[in-house]
């Protein structure tokens, strides 16, 4: 048993994470602006502190606790609305991993995990990517995290364990199927729900690794529970190409309805096509995916039959 | 004839910039907070506009300006400092590159030049370093520099050329005297005017690439002078390594004073060595610097000699 921070609990991956935590009966404290999360989603006993995470007035709130590790997952997380307002990303995704680092060292706190991306590695060549690969990022939001990851790496000189999590496409039960700028799968699959036609910006050849929730958060429970003292990037992905027809593809047949495709424009800072080998977490931490995407997909689907638009 | 937004003419390179581009009849805009820099040394003529880079309010009142290039000069430019106050740093050297970049696109300013830092490429091997060598930021200013590139790099793509000059050690008349955080010849000239005696903090074996402020001035120059409409970065260097103990005795020689000499401690972040190639600059824009280390530190110490402490 544990206290822990986890930023964003309101939000898809922080509140699954925040979930799990409670479940195993830790003191979980979250910060979240409920800028597009739901206050709804953040599990029950979680102590909610409704604000920014860039803003001292907030982490000032904070430094009561004695938290056994800060796990930082809150954040402008679309890269299309990191072009729309760069610089509330800068400050939703940087400046805000500055404030929970000085809070860290502030108050002793030993841990620091924190939710980075697969963006940072921006356009790279058809094979599965590894953290030694060059770090290009071509959005305002991976711009912004990739920051972050050097703010880690330099903090942990003074004696904080920093782990940063290079999540690939998270997706799955309890992913926010009203916003329609963020998250692939659940673009794909609310559009399916609500309109029977899915409307694709950018080419159907596009692919991503796409990795259930159950697995992203594991990969911060295994980051958390790794010894040592130094600074580690990990990516969290499955090694699995799925190309975005292949994907739709998949949704239609579970859904087993008649849905139109249209495919047209293109997002802003979007990645032709990414895919990441993950032997690094699976060797030093014991890491790997469990639930492979005909699972995942058929869970989450059923998860979303229920829900109301 | 132009009009120019030069941020930070009250600072030392900004001041510079700002005053050749005076000289030459053109019509020269200056934001500046007045934090590090001085209002007196904003040049005559400059309109001067107080305040911070990052703030809404200021950059509004840059919309009317039909800019031909905006040189951004402006920030926080000590590591230490860098350290102290983190969320400063980034606001001052990254929120105020993206307010900036926006600005430019809306008010369809075709020029944008950035001055960055040879602190983006970190600890580095013992030979000549370029554009293409791999960066590895060790200070949080040097995470804010490199992360505003990435910043031109992709606002570019909407038709804006940018320019990310990385300054490697710039030195010379202007210089900031009183300032004991920032500028490697600049504090020990300083202090051996002031005090007779000279505190390294660090190794006397670091060594630096001493750059004179009108070369680097020139490089702002040549940057606007190019053709094209994509984004460059360049080295603005001399590929010559001056050891601070070498650098000590030149300024001693130089003073022809008696000038004790005290080694102890060191400097979060600093960078052990560095020393950079400039024929990225000098082959595409036919820039090369002018003016050697014996006469640029002549030129500055006899400047000095004429200042108060």
């Amino acid at each position: 048993m544990g206290t822990f921070l986890v930023t964003g609990a309101a939000g898809f991956i922080g509140s699954c994470l925040a979930h799990k935590l409670i479940k195993e009966k830790n003191e979980v404290v979250t910060i979240d602006n409920l800028s597009t999360g739901f206050k709804d989603a953040i599990p029950d006993g979680v102590i909610f502190y409704e604000g920014n995470c860039h803003d001292n007035s907030i982490i000032e709130k904070m430094e009561p606790y004695k938290f056994d590790a800060i796990f930082h997952v809150a954040g402008q997380s679309s890269g299309e609305i990191s072009f729309e307002d760069p610089v509330y990303d800068l400050q939703s995704n940087t400046q805000s991993t500055l404030q929970l680092l000085k809070l860290a060292l502030k108050i002793k706190c030993k841990k620091f995990i924190y939710a980075s991306t697969m963006s940072v590695y921006g356009v790279q060549p058809d094979r599965p990517i590894s953290e030694i690969d060059e770090v290009r990022p071509v959005s305002m939001y991976a711009v912004g995290k990739l920051a972050s990851e050097h703010y880690l790496r330099i903090f942990q000189q003074y004696g904080l364990q920093t782990t940063s999590l290079r999540l690939f496409n998270v997706y799955g039960e309890g992913q926010n199927l009203l916003n329609l700028k963020q998250g692939m799968v659940s673009i794909y699959l609310a559009q399916a729900l609500k309109n029977k036609h899915i409307l694709v910006k950018g080419s159907p050849e596009r692919y991503r690794d796409l990795i259930h929730i159950d697995d992203a958060v594991n990969a911060f429970i295994y980051a958390y529970n790794r010894d040592g003292n130094d600074d580690k990037i990990y990516n969290v992905s499955t090694r699995e190409k799925t190309t975005v027809v292949c994907l739709i593809e998949k949704i239609i047949n579970i859904l087993n309805e008649n849905i139109s495709v249209e495919y047209s424009g293109s997002t802003p800072g979007d990645q032709f096509g990414i895919y990441g080998d993950f032997s690094k977490m699976k060797s030093e931490l014991g890491w790997s995916p469990e639930v492979n995407l005909n699972e995942g997909l058929n869970r989450m689907i059923n998860w979303a039959k229920g829900k109301k638009f």
